[in-house]
């Protein structure tokens, strides 16, 4: 963990959950970010709250605000490369998610369109306003090859998003979250595709099931620290690939 | 194919392209089913001409108006009722369906909606209205096992919506078509699991390149004919799975 050299990071759903864990792991390292962007809806809020106290102790925190319009989105990319000055963003984690716990008979218009908007084309719209900056970062680098230190899109899956698995399907149906993280996986491979070429690497990683609002938690030991355990060990072979946090490849 | 028999079949986006070549392929089946109900969003319009006229002359064909939104889904779903009066509905075929043809660059929030909303959103919201008519086509049956002429879902994807495989990228990243044909395949994958006990076929059918006003169809010789072909061979064996015009299993 320590031999992994990210300068800047940005992390959306960051006020809570994994995010928040993610954030404060990388502060934690003894090699922190120069820059840890921590992105929430309303950073002026009461859900911000801890990373509001974090940010005063920790300079190299930035609360950058988010939501899943593309108005907003454009306007923290903007904001972050203020901070960044010349230099670009070496990893982007498309964290923020919501689920509802809905069955295939419960399940409905409107709840697939926001969870979609939310879980896909959140992240979609994110990579794409923070290229830029991820091109900068590769562009940048002197390592060869592609890694999460040089410059990633890492997409928040699940495994409950995997067709062939679909795991835990009798404790929980939630058939739009499922669609939903089925379709972040086809995008995590478009962007491999699309964007591997540039230098960016792209994965998709289920985190675990992580004690938080969302998950109940009873299944990953690591918890949050697995992910990080995870990410300097991907390279050019893992681009638009599927993993767990312990690094073992999911099927789609 | 003279054994495969269906006595009732819905297929969705009926007026043009494969939905409509499957409409003419069932009637004229040598034992044609007693309802075709043809589906489209406007059976008055000049768009639904061609329904017209094979209708005056198909006296088991009927035209039922059916667009996105779940009121005219159920309005749908209780005038295929009044027609098949006792009995069930055999074969559902989600056919109606969308691109864009977006990059990873130009893709927007807009399609990225629209296109989940009429290939994702759409097929639910369809099978969940029709649910009842399937389940009592299923009991009726003395047939054991699942199959097509028994009662099945087929949901309409694309060899584009398999995460592995990635086909004709260079051709054309259609990454919110991509996206919602993967999603599609997952929502397929939890209507096998959610509905296989009430004797109820799910499957995703990758229906080849055909010459349509969305496919260029270069690439399949049989073209609306092949999906008729495997139809019929589908059994318990296949329930949630992903093949395509010849039968062939693609991988997610
Ligand atoms: N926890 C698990 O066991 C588990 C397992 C598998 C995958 N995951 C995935 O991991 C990610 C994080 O999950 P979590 O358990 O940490 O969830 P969580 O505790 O519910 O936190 C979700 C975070 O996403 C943000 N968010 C939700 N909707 C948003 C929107 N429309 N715009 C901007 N931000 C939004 C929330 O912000 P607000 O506070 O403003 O709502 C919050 O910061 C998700 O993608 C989830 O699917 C979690
Ligand atoms: N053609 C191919 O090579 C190919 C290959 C792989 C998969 N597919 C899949 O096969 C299916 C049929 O494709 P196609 O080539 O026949 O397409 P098409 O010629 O463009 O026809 C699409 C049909 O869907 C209907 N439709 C579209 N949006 C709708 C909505 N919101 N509500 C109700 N109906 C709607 C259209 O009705 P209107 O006339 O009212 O627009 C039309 O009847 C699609 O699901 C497609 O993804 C096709």
């Amino acid at each position: 963990m320590a031999g992994f050299n990210v300068r800047s990071v940005l992390v959306t759903g960051a006020n809570r959950g994994i995010g928040l864990g993610l954030v404060k792991q990388f502060l934690g390292k003894s090699n922190p970010p120069e820059w840890v962007f921590a992105s929430c809806r309303d950073p002026k809020g009461e859900r911000a709250q801890e990373l509001k106290t974090l940010a005063s102790r920790h300079p190299n925190l930035a609360i950058i605000a988010l939501a899943t319009d593309p108005a907003s989105i454009k306007a923290a990319a903007a904001r972050v490369e203020e901070h960044l000055k010349s230099s670009g963003l070496n990893l982007l984690i498309n964290n923020a998610g919501i689920a509802r716990l809905n069955t295939l008979e419960s399940e409905t218009a409107e709840d697939m369109s926001l969870v979609y908007a939310t879980n896909v084309t959140g992240p979609l719209l994110v990579s794409q306003a923070f290229l830029p900056l991820l091109k900068k970062a590769a562009q940048g680098s002197p390592q060869p090859g592609l890694s999460c230190s040089k410059a990633a899109i890492v997409n928040m899956s699940s495994e409950g998003g995997s067709i062939t698995n679909l795991f835990a399907w009798q404790l929980g149906q939630v058939v739009s979250y499922r669609c939903s993280k089925a379709a972040l996986n086809m995008l995590t491979k478009c962007q491999s595709l699309g964007y591997g070429g540039d230098g960016i690497l792209s994965i998709a990683v289920h985190p675990g099931w992580v004690q938080t609002d969302m998950g109940t938690g009873r299944l990953s030991p690591l918890g949050v620290q697995g992910i990080l355990n995870v990410l300097p060990t991907l390279s050019k072979k893992d681009n638009g690939a599927f993993v767990n946090w312990e690094g073992k490849v999911l099927p789609w």
